[in-house]
Order: C-alpha cells, then structure tokens, then sequence
C-alpha cells in the first residue's frame, strides 16, 4: 500500500515538473508575442520608448530559454521520459529555441525603430510593416495556439501562411528597392525598413518551425522539410 | 559470465550509437563547410553552376538534420542516457538545429550569387566578401574542430571572433549604404552584396552557438547569453 502510494506520488510530481515546463514554455511565448507587437508598434507609431523597453526585454527572454531547458534536461535525466512525453520535452527544447530567435529578431526591429526615430521617418514601407507585421503576429499567436491545444489543424494553417508572408515579403522588398532607386536620399532609412521586414519574415519562419514541432509532437512525424503537401497528409492521416 | 558479457555487450552498442550520431553529425558539418566555402566562392568568381549545386545540395543537409534528430531520439528513448551522455545527445540535437540554418543561409547566399550572375557584378563589395567569408568560414571550421577535439579554449575563441566580424559586418553595411547613394543604379546589385554579407553573419552567429554548445558539454554550463568574459571565466574555471 505504502507503495503504491509513494509511487503514485512520484508519478504526480512527474506530470507536475512536465505541466510546469510547459506552462513555462507557454509564459515565454506570450512574453515573446508582446515583443513582436510592441517592436511593430514602436515602428509604426515612431516610438523609441516604446523600442528601447522591446531591447532591454529581450535578456528575460533569453534568461527564460536557459531556466526552460536546464529544466527539459533534469526532467530527462531523472524521469527517463519515454513516447509521448519525450517527445513532449524535445519539442519544448526547440521551441525555445525558435521562441529565443523571434525574441532577437523583435530587437532587430526595435533597433531599427530606435534609428528611424533619430534619422526621421521613412518615406515609405509603413503599409507593408502594418500588412505583414500583422499577418507574422497572427502566426505566431496561432502557433502558440496550436501548440497549447495541440491542434495539428492549426498548426497547418500557419505553414500554410508562411507561405503567403514570403511572397508578400519578396513584393515588399521589390517595393522598397524601387524606391530607393527613385530616391536615393531616403537609401538609409528605407533600409531600416527593409531589415524590419526581414525580422519580420524571419519571425513567419521560426512560427513555422513552431507549428512543425506540434504536428511531430502530436503525430510523430518530422515534418520539417517535407512540404506543404506531405505535410498536410501527415495531419490528415489517422 | 553470460550476463555479465551480454551487459557488456549491450553497453558497447551503446557506446557504438552514440559514435555512430556523432560522426553523422561531424560529416553533416563537414558538408555545410563546404556549402558555405562554395558558396562564398560563387559569389566572388561569378560561378552561377557552382551557386546552383549549393541550393541543390542544401537538401541533403535538411535530410541530415532529420535523420541525426531522430537517432539522439531512440538513443533517448532506449538508453535513457545520463550526465555527460545526456548533455552529449542534447548537444547534437541542437548543434543540428545551427548546422541546418547554416545550410539554409548558405543557400540564401547561393542565390544571390544567382541573380548577380544574370544581373552582372556588383561594382562594389567583393572586398568584403573575401575578408568577411575568410572570417566566418574560419570560425565554421573551428566550431566544428573544438566540438571534435571537444576544446573549450578554442570555443571561446570562436565566440570571440564572432565580435569581430559583427563589427567588420557593421562596418561593410555603411560603405555600402554610401555606394548605393552614390550610384543608385547599382542598388539592386549592391542589394545582393548586403544580403550576402547579412547571411555571412547570421553564419558566425550559429559558429557562435555551436561553440557555447561545446562549452556546455565539457563544462556543464550554459554560457549563451553570458558575454565574453563570463564564458572565459567558464572555460577557464577547473
């Protein structure tokens, strides 16, 4: 009896250290999701104070990526998880990862909105950071989304949209070298455009990969590299 | 007897995994170094066949990045490794993840040297390039060795050397915002030259990380995010 009990509380104070890392996974997104909107914000809005609290930040994040693995990794150690569950630890191992690079990439643009609040503001670009600033968000929330419910639907639809921020980056980016051709005193700061959507487009790609670690954590496949068609056999298999 | 020899047995199969992962990871190293090395030198000799084997070849290293994951996952999963092992596996898993986007950066570079191809060279920026590409292939070549030779000293100096070409990156995107300013029909071609010189970094940043990778599994600290001098106290430490 004494045994069973000390067993069935060990294998509770499991699934309390899996539940906490995965709350803590889901903290680190949501701090990461305020950074993107508050980078774009400080963007568009031209506001350094704004830019400069998305830089200092940024060092929570990365302290949140360190506590966050050092804990998949004693967990792994000490509880030898197997299937599912260690599964579970490898995707918030990469996750963190993916979510620590957005984070550095929301600091890019809000160095860039730090220089075009000093410089001036951009002759143009403002459309396209608004219009696809607002599509990556909207990535990132659903892959965070997905991977709470572990929606593999979900996580399909935000490959699928990758899709559609490369094209409308690559149109951005035509945009914006047009007009530094047309005129070439506004080269510097439509280049801290251009680097903003580059972040921007970057944060689309790490969504993706976020959205990839849900369907081989639920599925079981890899599905990284494997495109858009396979991918979406991979969901749809029972 | 019979026991004790088939432990001993199961023990050497686990040992031949792991040096098994391990050199699977070495030789995917060793075929991003030599996407990279390509890479850099379709774009300063204008090769646009050499540039197209790099984007080809790219799916190898993608395929590479799955098949070693998915190996330290059984290894995890059947040996339920510990202590150094454990930090072992986790180390190739996320070395992976960096060699994968040196890849992916490798071929962003390719087709840079594609468009610049059909475009005609830049007037501006080979300079750079060189210098630059030097640099950062050097820290790729040494990221890989102090993960081999598993030498902490040498991975510190890869960190360090990652300061130095953020600074000469920096310094190579001004001189050429300027040359866009003073011939802006060039900028698209010059555009090509900063995109490279932008993924050329982005490489050193992943050197940067495979060496704090080395550095956690000789030293059992996570030193990404610490800065320089933490780091040398770190490897520094007995």
């Amino acid at each position: 009896m004494t045994s069973k009990r000390s067993s069935s509380h060990i294998s509770q104070r499991y699934d309390d250290e899996l539940a906490a890392v995965k709350s803590q996974l889901f903290e680190m997104g949501g701090i990461v999701e305020k950074q993107v909107n508050d980078a774009i914000k400080a963007l568009l809005e031209v506001d350094s104070e704004l830019a400069e609290r998305v830089v200092i930040d940024d060092e929570r994040i990365n302290d949140m990526e360190v506590a966050i693995d050092e804990d998949c990794g004693l967990i792994l150690a000490r509880r030898q998880p197997a299937a599912r569950d260690l599964r579970l630890v490898l995707t918030i191992i990469k996750t963190t990862t993916d979510l620590e690079r957005i984070g550095d990439e929301a600091r890019k643009m809000a160095k860039q909105a730090i220089t075009l609040a000093e410089e001036g503001k951009a002759p143009r670009g403002y459309v396209e950071i608004r219009h696809i600033g607002e599509n990556v968000a909207n990535m990132l929330s659903q892959a965070l989304d997905c991977f709470v419910r572990q929606d593999v639907e979900l996580a399909l639809k935000v490959a699928q949209d990758d899709k559609t921020v490369d094209l409308e980056y690559a149109s951005a980016i035509r945009e914006m070298m047009t007009y530094m051709m047309e005129d070439p005193r506004s080269i510097s700061r439509v280049m801290s455009i251009m680097w903003s959507l580059r972040a921007l487009e970057r944060i689309g790609d790490h969504a993706r990969n976020i959205a990839e670690h849900v369907i081989y954590l639920v599925k079981g496949d890899d599905v990284r590299h494997v495109g858009l068609k396979q991918m979406a056999k991979t969901v749809h298999d029972q």
